[in-house]
């Protein structure tokens, strides 16, 4: 069960192909075949004027800029394995993976263009279900998916479905938009909530490392909290959504780009005894563990408190907590306070951890 | 060998990634390999200032807006086979796919984000041809690639590569956006050159059919013969680039979302006697066959002649003529009248036609 299959959108929508049970080769042709896809499924599911408008390109008015200060733009491929996970399924996930990206800048998503490559022979009720959740997803994010794409690759060129998902989005005028290059000696570091729930709960579903858990996936859009954040007066300085590679890998690229040190304190780290169990027993530090619904905050000290009064005030920051600072140096260097007294360096994650954890 | 190998850009650049002369898991794990990737092959490759800032979005100033009086967006999912093809390949092919995408609607392409997702395995070198080619492609286009992501699924998951390019363009103040709903009966009905090339080079490419041939693929960049149009004074109604489902596709779309009849004359449409020559043997109507670097231009019948001349001027349309004309009806009906008098109907292609052609 997705998050997204109690979405009213289109709960009595009838399978959308009814010739075709599985997806064609003929689906990605361009003909026939290929506009009976986008106007059956994909148009009624994503409902919008300008995707319905079928040009080349979406076009938007820039009158719909409103009063923004910034453009965003931001793309990711998603071949996460399995398509349907606990907590959400690949729809879900890209949706929010590139509204997320989006939000950690500042800007408000707009605006999502989607391509899906999909495998011959692949279930017409499944793509159905992904692009139905997508758009739940969108709806609550409050996004419009307003182009997209559908191709076709024979038996075995893909791994079932994999959908590329690109946003634009605005950074209101007078907005600092939020950019590793802003974050100083002195910062508080802000968690939104546990992490590694993502992770373990693909692998989970995965089914190949006899690994039974309750775990949900956090896939979330975080656009609401980043609002709550700069709504509450926060001088946010920078924000990452710790996806692939885990908060380690989101901590060593901010402190190589702003050149300063990250210092996290162990004990502080909200991880889920079920998660802290699975990594136990994997041999995973939940450090490196994939996040999709969750947020790192850089802000001024003075501001730490605020901030997690505006993150806890939202379902998605309910479990929000502060779990380090930032100092002026070591520069790029990431350190962890172990909670009996030592210190030790996080490096950037090596090697393969967790392939097509997104 | 690539249009694009010839390009100084990197000329003398060695191996971006010594150690790694293949792609392994680890590439795409978001760690110190995904890192070393992106920051020793793509980065390079495409430098740009917002690339280069390495924040989650690509951040653009407002400023960069400039007049527009409307955004344009589009996305494309690349699975072409084989990779390198007669006159381009998947990173040509993906810059110009969108690059046209923006333009057939009358945009200035501004900016593109390119997702990869590569297989286990696929060798370095390849990988480093095709950015570089893409980076090529960019430059001639004048866009540039200001976001990207790279994932890797594992041997067998993907065939090879695929890249999903999304543009952001710009529909300058003033300048009505060219759009289905703006195609009137009188219109006449132009191309900007001879079609099929692009479908016959990457079918001969694959060497399945035994078919030998001399065409290159027509894989080009559009938007600067669409600037040429418009700075011509032409107005124009509506363009389209003939890709997948070729000119009929393109035209059955039109008809159908302009309520109009597209009629076009046989013994007009420029072909090659190469690429005649192949439909005869294989049994393919050119009409049905894909493009990528061929336009339909929609403009008033008084505009005709300024626009064939604007379209000429420019290298890229030096071959181009007029095909046919528009009818108020019957709506959604496109006819071709044949050389001997009689008239049919061009279908929407159905069926397979050619997989992975673009």
């Amino acid at each position: 069960m997705t998050k997204a299959a109690g979405n009213p959108v289109g709960a009595a929508c009838p399978l959308p192909l009814p010739h075709h049970e599985r997806i064609v080769m003929g689906h990605g042709s361009g003909g026939r075949l290929t506009a009976d896809l986008v106007d059956r499924l994909f148009k009624p599911l994503l409902a919008n004027p300008v995707l319905m408008e079928g040009d080349d390109s979406a076009v938007i008015g820039t009158d719909q800029l409103g009063e923004a200060g910034e453009l965003a733009l931001s793309t990711d491929a998603h071949v996460v394995r399995p398509l349907f996970f606990p907590g959400g399924d690949i729809g879900r996930l890209s949706i929010c993976g590139t509204v997320n990206d989006l939000a950690m800048v500042g800007a408000r998503p707009m605006w999502i263009a989607a391509a899906f490559i999909i495998e011959e022979g692949f279930a017409t009720a499944d793509l159905d279900r992904i692009v139905r959740s997508a758009a739940a997803a969108a709806q609550e994010a409050g996004v419009t998916v307003v182009a997209g794409d559908t191709k076709v690759a024979e038996r075995g060129a893909v791994d079932g479905l994999y959908v590329t998902t690109t946003g634009v989005g605005l950074v209101p005028a007078g907005r600092p938009s939020a950019r590793a290059a802003r974050v100083r000696g002195g910062d508080a570091v802000l968690v939104s909530g546990p992490i590694g729930d993502h992770g373990i709960a693909v692998l989970a579903a995965r089914g190949d490392l006899a690994l039974r858990t309750a775990i949900e996936s956090d896939t979330a859009p975080l656009n609401g909290l980043v609002e709550k954040l700069y709504g509450s007066g926060v001088k946010v300085h920078a924000l990452r959504d710790p996806t692939r590679g885990g908060v380690a890998a989101s901590l060593n690229e901010l402190a190589a780009s702003s050149g300063v040190c990250v210092v996290v304190e162990e004990p502080r780290i909200p991880v889920r005894r079920e998660v802290a169990a699975a990594c136990e027993i994997l041999g995973f530090d939940p450090l490196h563990i994939a996040n999709e619904g969750r947020l790192v905050a850089f802000v001024p000290e003075t501001d730490a408190e605020t901030a997690l009064a505006a993150l806890r005030s939202e379902p998605y920051g309910a479990e929000a907590c502060r779990i380090g600072r930032v100092e002026a140096g070591p520069a790029g260097r990431v350190l962890l306070e172990t909670g009996i007294g030592g210190t030790r360096i996080v490096d950037m994650p090596s090697g393969e951890l967790l392939p097509r954890i997104c």
